[in-house]
């Protein structure tokens, strides 16, 4: 019996310490020796022609190193083509069937696709030296027509972001499946809705940040950035500037947060190394707030139009959907409007679709991984759409919803969408969720303050996400000579507290001191490449890796015991952190014991010394969270304002290592989730300005705005990797938007309103009550 | 087949852009904002005790941010006794067993025992400030009774340094074989001679240097430190500090030299990592030269007395010695004693010995590794014997050698002294050194000379090693996914070379491109537990690791490249640095096709991705390169001057992986050995004040002092390494001492000068002259 002393314990969080007392280290913390700083001219057009661009007045500037302009950086780097702009080759070249891919220049050299698109780049030695002259730069526009909907954007004759894509369109996924036809024909009732799902900014606390500087014992750069996944960075970079893996190394300290728009190298990563290697000194860049909102990826945003058809009794026959996907000016998500048809049937068992995605460019800042991507829309539409059917045949709507899941013993289950679910018990989460909310005596308790002219709605949602995506995560581990234990892993974390959970993992499998491991990540140097941390992936497959390594040195730490105890290897036994001889507990190694051996020499014949694992862990496939959420929300007609009074979840992510860290994650998604519902929106003007640049202007939440949450749970392991664990980091952004919407709209029933698009702000509110009114 | 395209070629080395244009990075070059800077207050007196320290004066120095003492320092830390002065268990319940070993204090507390220890700590703004206030602070000493010479300090009666080590005997070695009675008693001849072997200093270009700074991500410390050995130093301050391994980091970014004396954590490496820790501040200390002369470890400095006896014709019968190794004031050569005497009997088939080592503690620095440790002092004093007992029988030296070698077929062979020598063929390179050398043309013309009234003299040494110590070395060996690959080894080269040689071997045994391998070394993260460099040992046991990582890639590279070419493992070759179908040599897959099927998920069902490889190897035993080295001087009576004016040397270090590096590593020993034997010496009065703290006093060479050596080779493997290799970091140092001394004597045969120690300065030889031409 392995006793589980750390693992399902609600174990503090190794990270906090230096996180609370201020004394850990974010790129920006960072101050090297000659180090110089950067600052960039960004695009004022979302769409223009750069006719010439005068740096003149900005270098004669005092504290001015140089300005670099797209033509500059291309004429002294000898880098590789795609680096280069104006000279890549032709995407069709490389992409002979499908949609080419539009290359990405690093600064934009003919024209500016977006506002915010860098146009020069000025280094000086200070930050605010560089801000003040890159305003001194001067750029020759001549405005060219701006596309910002991409419907509009579809349109024949639209204007064409990129000479080689027709009508804008960027990506294009489509799946029937099942007889659409005679679903919709044998309806008993048909539900139709068009969804406009805004545009979102990731806001981590920390934005954007990176320092490059020339690595003088390779001759090659070190980045450090505050990026979720630094080997695909480097792989990038390495590729970009011509160098050997070995010469660029990236490495991720402190990441104040990353919700998707950390994920992938930025036109600044490249920039900045460039600029480090050919300038042999480091250089530093911190994007500003604004610079954020304006030239980070976006998340969502996304036009839609649904159908649903059902018989008489609630039943789903048939779903129809067309998806729009706003892609922005660059490649970014273009696995967006595939991974919202994918996940477009939910929880629940629909024999027919017809699901047509497009990606579509305009002159926008790109949109790309955001919370959850892919799945928050999908979930968000079909759990609308429940709501609707539920509404139009007058049922309760969790009694819609549970008539049409995918039953327990169907698992697993390929749906007609095309993606195929592990497990899932999705009635189980939906009776907690029900029950904990006392969601029947709400029902009840609504209607009587109906009476008394409130305007209080109930609503639920049940959503089910992909995660652990692979295709392989590595991890190192070592058990030092002291017994110590250092776990190196190619997830990068960024405020999840993967240290602590891979630490219990290390101290109940190893028997090792939990206060002697240390775990290490986000440095390409310590561990072979990695694929970071995004889509929920970390412990799923990181953790995964991680055991497999553990394993490796468990076997090679029995080998040592049985040699250092004098027994078999079969007879020996890890019991209560101890390798003991089965049937003799008093004779019994410790780790420490055994590492002290496997680096002293006193090993079994012809074994290796050390006590050292590299593994990959390579996920079969995805793994399907799920769980159902309910809100109480109070609307008042007066100010259009939403109070949610109550919020329940019940979230199953398999097993749960930490539920400590578990709750901070849920509690942070539902924060997010809820704000989507609500408050937050990246929006242009229709000149393709962005009227959002600020936090005065995006409607981040503050903690005040938000309630004290009640969390619960059920288990559902997946067999798909060791720990039969699935990933919690998105799971309640995602069942959190539809359930506020829903809740919302209900508060909204009695005024006739059947459907408001997000973010549901007071104004959109009271101005819908205003014309339900007039009607 | 195999083609070796780098292996043997005379491949430039990877290390020289960055050395050439001064891009690399020291540990000065290290700056870290808010980088303290640290002097210390260290011993005027070689045996003193403390009665007070009085900082008053340097704390209210401008710039002064503290002064620490030893207790200030055991008060503020919480490390582990050993670190704290005062509290250090008795040596003697640590090791009940043979001779206690006395700790080392950090700072001296109660009692100094060499000058040049410290004995307080300032920290202040700037390096210049530090060290003004260090002159500030007043110590009141208490001077005690010291010794200097060992052999005083052996005598009963002597002060003692360490209660509990009686006679200040730290360490005894002995060893008896053979009928040592009966070879004295059968002599024809007997030899005796005392030999009185200088101390020397390390002087690498790059002086001991150590950054410290706070890790604010494990909360531990990372320490920059010019080291040959990051592991050792990670794991005393580990444990010192009470830290858990992964929170301790040490890199040895460029080191400018080591010759041995960077080996191991030194009292400042501790200090300033606790100081680091305490102010959470980085902190800095680069050894000024006088500091280096004074307070890094010495070599060699030994008192012998050796007895060999003959027969008629030269044979050796038996050899009587006894060894006295002053140890300084510290145990950090107390291999040095075992070392000495084990290879006493050097090329020779000595039937019987009686070796007695002693290690004497004195109130000296410390005497540890410096180039060679224990061989040189070996060879010098047989190799001496030789020249005197070929005198004494009117015979060729070299002939007499020849007579006495170890011969080919009785190798493995271990010698009287205990010491089992892998292979060997003495006489192979001893008739090249003669014939390149003209060795006979000499003899005759030196006699001509003579005639002429000059002094020429010819020398000659044969010298065996012993090299590639254990106990194993660690290597990982990662390709990356475009093909490059990137190699870290737990070595740590500090100007050999070595990047160079592994980066060949690496590339023509995988395929790879060589300028697309990286290889890395000298950090703790990057590697599991190394044992430095050091001992000849890095390519011939740090390669060994790389080779066997290499294999454990080409066996996953082969089953990958089956799979590629859907052609059975067996039937895969390596052929010109590709993977093909055997017979079809068009099918064939790239390490680049092979890397990126590894990591893009084309891969043989079930097999894990990733392409890398961590590896320890253990080598079975040591190994012993040899060689003989042929010297022409001429004396200059007036002057007491010598003139080198040939030098030839043959060296068998087994197969030569890249012949420029062996040749560097040759030329560098020559320069070292040849000025031990004329200038070099560390000396301390009788009252031990250091009297060679400048290099205006102790005699470092320059290159207008030396000639253009002329290098050649034998090659001998070893059986004990995959490589076959042998080392030959060292080997040119240990064979030039002996040969260079006994090419003087030569010279000054004529005055009947049969022996002076090294060095031989002119004004020892001209003192010599004048004695025995008064004589």
């Amino acid at each position: 019996m392995v006793i589980s002393h750390y693992v399902g314990a609600r174990v503090r969080r190794k990270e906090d310490p230096r996180l609370i007392t201020g004394s850990s280290q974010y790129v920006d913390d960072l101050k090297l020796p000659g180090m110089l700083h950067v600052a960039f001219v960004r695009s004022s057009y979302p769409h223009a022609r750069i006719r010439g661009i005068d740096a003149s007045a900005a270098k004669a500037m005092p504290g001015v190193v140089d300005v670099f302009t797209g033509r500059d950086l291309a004429a002294r780097l000898k880098g590789k083509p795609e680096l280069i702009p104006g000279e890549a080759p032709h995407p069709e070249e490389q992409k002979p069937e499908g949609i080419p891919v539009p290359p990405e220049e690093p600064i934009a050299v003919e024209r500016a696709l977006y506002v915010g698109q860098p146009i020069a780049v000025v280094v000086a030695t200070s930050a605010a030296v560089a801000r003040d002259a890159a305003e001194a730069v001067v750029v020759d526009y001549e405005p060219l027509p701006a596309i910002i909907d991409p419907e509009v954007a579809m349109q024949d004759g639209a204007p064409q972001l990129y000479p080689n894509i027709p009508n804008n369109i960027g990506e294009r996924w489509e799946r029937v499946h099942g007889d659409i036809e005679a679903a919709f024909a044998q309806a008993h009732v048909v539900v139709r809705q068009r969804f406009r799902q805004q545009r979102l900014a990731g806001i981590p606390m920390e934005t954007r940040a990176i320092v490059a500087a020339p690595d003088p014992l390779t001759q090659g750069v070190t980045v450090w950035s505050s990026t979720q996944a630094p080997h695909w960075n480097r792989n990038a970079l390495a590729a970009a500037l011509g160098l050997a893996h070995g010469q660029v190394r990236i490495i991720a300290p402190e990441v104040g947060g990353g919700f998707g728009v950390k994920i992938g190298a930025y036109q600044e990563d490249f920039i900045l190394a460039a600029l480090a290697l050919h300038l042999h000194r480091p250089v530093k860049w911190v994007e500003t707030r604004s610079e954020h909102l304006m030239a980070t990826n976006h998340g969502r945003d996304q036009v839609v139009d649904y159908e649903l058809a059902a018989d008489a009794e609630g039943r789903i026959l048939g779903l129809r959907a067309r998806i729009v996907q706003n892609l922005g000016a660059y490649p970014r998500g273009l696995y967006l409007p595939s991974t919202t048809g994918l996940m477009a049937c939910g929880c629940y068992d629909i024999p027919a679709v017809d699901i047509k995605a497009y990606g579509v460019y305009t002159n926008t800042m790109a949109v790309g991984a955001y919370r959850g991507a892919g799945r928050p829309e999908a979930a968000y539409y079909i759990e609308r759409m429940m709501d609707l059917l539920a509404r139009k045949l007058g049922k309760d709507p969790a009694e819609v919803r549970r008539l049409n899941y995918i039953p327990p013993e169907k698992f697993p289950y390929t749906t007609a969408a095309g993606e195929k679910y592990d497990t899932g018990d999705y009635a189980k989460a939906l009776d907690k969720a029900l029950e904990i909310s006392r969601y029947h005596e709400w029902r009840q308790k609504q209607q009587e303050l109906r009476q008394q002219g409130r305007f209080v709605g109930v609503g639920l949602a049940s959503y089910v996400e992909i995660c652990g995506f692979g295709p392989y995560e590595s991890a190192v581990v070592r058990v030092e000579p002291s017994g110590a234990v250092t776990v190196y892993t190619g997830t990068s974390p960024h405020g999840q507290g993967l240290e602590t959970a891979l630490a219990q993992l290390v101290a109940d499998r190893l028997g090792a001191d939990f206060d002697q491991i240390v775990v290490l990540h986000g440095d390409t140097q310590s561990v072979p490449e990695g694929h970071g941390t995004m889509g929920s992936r970390s412990l799923v497959v990181g953790g995964g890796a991680v055991l497999m390594a553990i394993d490796r040195i468990k076997e090679k730490a029995t080998q040592i015991a049985a040699h250092l105890l004098e027994a078999a290897a079969e007879d020996i036994e890890f019991v209560d952190g101890k390798w003991r001889v089965k049937g003799a507990p008093d004779r019994a190694v410790t780790l420490a014991e055994i590492a002290q051996a496997a680096y002293g020499g006193n090993l079994p014949e012809g074994m290796e010394p050390g006590l050292v694992a590299t593994d990959f862990f390579a996920p079969p496939d995805e793994v399907f969270p799920f769980g159902t959420h309910v809100a109480v929300v109070e609307v008042f007609p007066e100010t259009g304002e939403v109070e949610i009074l109550e919020y329940y979840s019940v979230d199953d992510c398999g097993p749960r290592i930490n539920p400590l860290l578990v709750e901070g994650q849920v509690h942070g998604g539902l924060a997010q989730g809820i704000a989507q519902a609500l408050w937050e929106e990246v929006r242009y003007d229709e000149n393709g300005q962005l009227l959002t640049g600020t936090l005065m202007d995006y409607a981040m939440p503050k903690a005040a705005m938000l309630l004290s949450f009640t969390t619960d749970h059920t288990e559902t392991p997946t067999p798909l990797n060791p720990l039969g664990a699935k990933g919690i980091g998105e799971a309640a952004t995602i069942g959190s938007t539809p359930t506020i919407a829903n809740a919302v709209m209900d508060a909204l029933a009695p005024f006739g309103i059947e459907h408001l698009d997000i973010p549901l702000t007071p104004q959109k509110i009271w101005q819908a009550i205003q014309r339900a009114k007039q009607a």
